[in-house]
């Protein structure tokens, strides 16, 4: 069985943003799948896709910060600024994070870890709702 | 074809570690597959998997240093330090390095290139071992 | 319906390159899926493959400048550099873009962003053309 559908995420400042309930509550049929595979994939070069803790926002806060530290907007070798400073170092954060996640499932439901979730990160200080193509392969 | 199994792999001392054989004798259905892809999902948001050399050591050594030098733990902003120094550290390395593998499979084997190797990167100090869900979908 | 071919891309000078066309036309058989994924896997350590803007060039030299900041050849700690400061440092940014992309096929079609190409990250100063595997999978 492969089930293939796409969505809007609800628009979201900048930073990191559990969206696991978003997502898995636009795709039902997930109960539907006893063994498979579920993909997120993001239509966007400038917010990425990631697993991390689901618990403590300082997680998310703490990320939002060091990926600044490791991609700065103050850097002077950039070209591609033309949007504002958070123009090139989007598309980095981009690359560095990916662009898609796949996770097992099993019984109807995400295989994954008590403590993991689905982050949407995003990049830009001004974007409207990201949108993810989901994918199912399952039986 | 869809094959699906959770496994824990030994406990491993930090650093990145090369688990490739530890995972494929994990499920020699493998060697039914004649076309198809091989998924290894981890369950947690403080260690990760990455494909890389798996030849030289000081490769492994190596990653671990510019690493902990890209994220250091002496950072004076991170927040979520509530575990030690290693905890905000690990889930951005985590993040960094991605939850997730996926690799063709052929003719009963990994279709990967003559050096590449599955590594588990450890990110913590001290950690159980870590689970991962392996799943097959091939003919 | 599962598709699996291998190829070799046309040697490339070190950098980011948008190889989308080049990727897709070694693989018609999309045109035959109403609905699956495509999974692209990079059978080498010191080149990766990663997802970002497919217009302006100006990303692909900034994205080159800055993963060549944040993974610095004149790093002192580095053992493995046998083959010159190019060598560890292409190891490192491969794990950080990642071996492998899956993408979301539909109507005969990859189903992404308008400003979103395929690219191939060439890390070393001099490399052969690399190979990959695609693997379709869908109906």
């Amino acid at each position: 069985m492969i089930i293939q559908k796409e969505i809007t995420l609800k628009p979201k400042p900048r930073g990191f943003h559990l969206v696991t309930d978003e997502v898995i509550s636009a795709v039902p049929e997930i109960r539907k799948i006893k063994t498979g595979i579920l993909h997120i994939f993001i239509k966007h070069t400038s917010a990425s896709l990631t697993i991390n803790e689901n618990a403590d926002p300082t997680v998310r806060s703490d990320m939002e910060k060091h990926f600044s530290v490791i991609v700065p907007e103050d850097a002077d070798y950039f070209e591609h600024t033309y949007e504002g400073p958070d123009d090139m170092t989007s598309h980095i954060k981009a690359s560095l994070l990916g662009s898609s996640l796949l996770i097992p499932l099993s019984q109807g439901k995400l295989r994954i870890g008590t403590w993991q979730g689905i982050y949407l990160c995003e990049h830009r200080k001004k974007a409207e709702g990201r949108k993810i193509v989901i994918t199912i392969i399952g039986e």
